[in-house]
């Protein structure tokens, strides 16, 4: 019998009802697939930083890397809002994608047949859009030094950042997106602000060599404002995009918006080795916390990505997808993505639909 | 009788067919305001290339300097894509918005009712959108040091660029993006990354400290992503947009975009005291360039902002952009907007009935 040992952070607002729901889903598919599943819960971000001080604690950071896979839900909320960097939970959520090491952070943006007119954009428009957003992780303006407060040969205060990529950082990155491509529609699209920022002009150079290594993929460039663009004019060109931290923050948020349901998206990070981060794209909800309203798909389908991308089990991965397709057509929903005619159910209600269907 | 001095910079592409339309247009608005224009024509981008081999020549940009007010077309093309660094037409005019020092770029998005239909969102998103982007143009990572390429401490190489703000820098395009949304809705949404960048906490900072100045101003904050989001999901909560310059470059790309007819938008960037730059937002469409295909519409708007924000011209400036929305009433479109219906016109023949409509 296969084993694997799962760390779930629950996190805060909404992060404890979604994860309760796919903590039981990987529970059930796993014993239909002979695998064995040992979960432990830990802290982070506001939750932690509560009843620790911290956003993320070594225990929670330690038992993470002993773990086969992390699964997270959902960190932040209005009560820690104005902390200092070092004390908001959002520190603590890159601190555990530096920890870990997870370098690719993987964003499918897909639009559900029975979910398109939840899109502000035309139906034509949004229908059939499956993209993959590929964006660097752990390095560039996130992580790059020198960053801080200073004063400049005026005397007058300033903030400031470094965008900074070194090659190898730039080769991890392409070669998932690369593989990721020829196993998607063999398309790659590599956004940055070549025109602009050395930063990118390295980046691309990278990438460029690279590509004769792909010669089954096509590789286009794009920068990053005609890309912003390029997803609300004709989303279905793109297949995978791969582009840094920050821009891939930003286009990845507006991938998903243009799906018109994010309650239903899943995120997975990666490394070269040790456990991948899987975690919804939604936030924490505060406004709805605790209140059983919670959209849990997004949260069981990256548990379906933990199984695909972070156990390599692809068939249980599999039967919570179809599982959650079944599901929706069955008809039932939560509120935020409740349209006429459907069954309108809280988050618990929702899980045990889904797990009528595994 | 009020006379200036205006530099056209024709530029690439479609450059020159659309600033020879909007020059007609500003020759006889301001006769019929009294207001005398005497126009030079220099070269920028691609074209100064070819001809003298640097995109910004000390001429051209001597030339801006000594005039009023600067109306540029377009830059650019696939003849020069390959171009190092400082032999990019973009580069020229980077060179050119540092040497006039126009640190405040105002896009607005616009949604004609005439034209909502272009758009890519449904129309009752899209209908009645009219927001202003106020994006900061001569600092941050695009001109930041220290920038290029280097070697890290493992031997390396590594792609770099600093973003940094000084307090004055922030100070002043905040000021200019209160008093627009003091004269527009009122409400002013500044966009950061101060959950992560230090150069976000420091701007987020300074525009807070600035606020008090303006209390009839509803001053709000969004992340980045967030923002990228909301343009999509429910563009008319935004009024006033005020953010750095790369988020503005991918912001007001994204927002310009939703209106479903970037040939229609103009832009302004304006100094503290010297000439403003004039722009439509579109590029120079190298495919159909010299074809009589493109719009002029967004750089005859640019040459009514250019009349409104650059001259003081207010009334004449309202008079172009009568002429141009009688012109949509009246049914004229070139390819780019047309729609079953309306009369399909050239860019020649479209500047004709503008003329008429003035
Ligand atoms: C919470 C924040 C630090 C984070 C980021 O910017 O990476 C979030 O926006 C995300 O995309 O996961
Ligand atoms: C051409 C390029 C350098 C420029 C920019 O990034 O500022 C353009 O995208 C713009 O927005 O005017």
């Amino acid at each position: 019998k296969r084993s694997y040992k799962i760390t779930l952070l629950p996190g805060d607002g909404i992060g404890p009802e979604v994860i309760s729901v796919a903590k039981d889903i990987l529970l059930l598919t796993g014993s239909l697939h002979g695998i064995k599943l040992e979960f432990q819960e830990k802290l982070l971000g506001g939750a932690a930083l509560d009843a620790t001080g911290v956003p993320l604690p070594d225990d929670t950071l330690s038992a993470a890397k002993q773990s086969d896979a992390v699964l997270l839900g959902a960190i932040g909320g209005y009560k820690w809002d104005k902390n200092e960097k070092h004390l908001k939970p959002e520190t603590g959520l890159l601190q555990l994608r530096e920890g870990l090491q997870v370098f690719a952070n993987l964003r499918p943006a897909t639009v559900f047949p029975q979910l398109v007119d939840a899109s502000t954009l035309k139906r034509e428009v949004a229908e059939g859009v499956d993209l993959m957003v590929v964006r660097e992780l752990t390095g560039g303006i996130y992580f790059g030094k020198p960053r801080g407060f200073g004063t400049n040969e005026n005397g007058e205060e300033t903030g400031f950042n470094t965008e900074i990529y070194a090659a190898h950082e730039i080769d991890r990155i392409a070669r998932v997106a690369f593989n990721i491509a020829r196993k998607r529609g063999g398309k790659l699209c590599s956004v940055d602000k070549a025109n602009v920022l050395e930063a990118s002009m390295f980046w691309r150079k990278r990438v460029v060599a690279l590509a004769q290594e792909y010669p089954d993929v096509e590789l286009s460039h794009m920068y990053v404002d005609n890309a912003a663009m390029q997803l609300v004019r004709y989303p279905k060109q793109f297949d995978t995009i791969v582009t840094n931290n920050i821009f891939g923050d930003i286009l990845s948020d507006e991938a998903s918006m243009i799906t018109g349901s994010i309650g239903m998206l899943p995120s997975a990070s990666l490394g070269d080795s040790g456990p991948g981060l899987f975690e919804p794209i939604h936030g924490s909800a505060p406004d709805i916390a605790g209140q059983d309203k919670a959209n849990p798909f997004a949260t069981v389908l990256s548990a379906a990505m933990l199984l695909k991308y972070g156990l390599g089990e692809v068939e249980a991965a599999e039967r919570i997808e179809r599982a959650v397709l079944e599901t929706l057509n069955r008809g039932f929903r939560t509120a935020d993505i409740y349209s006429d005619g459907t069954k309108l159910v809280g988050c618990k209600q929702l899980g045990e639909e889904i797990l009528k269907s595994v």
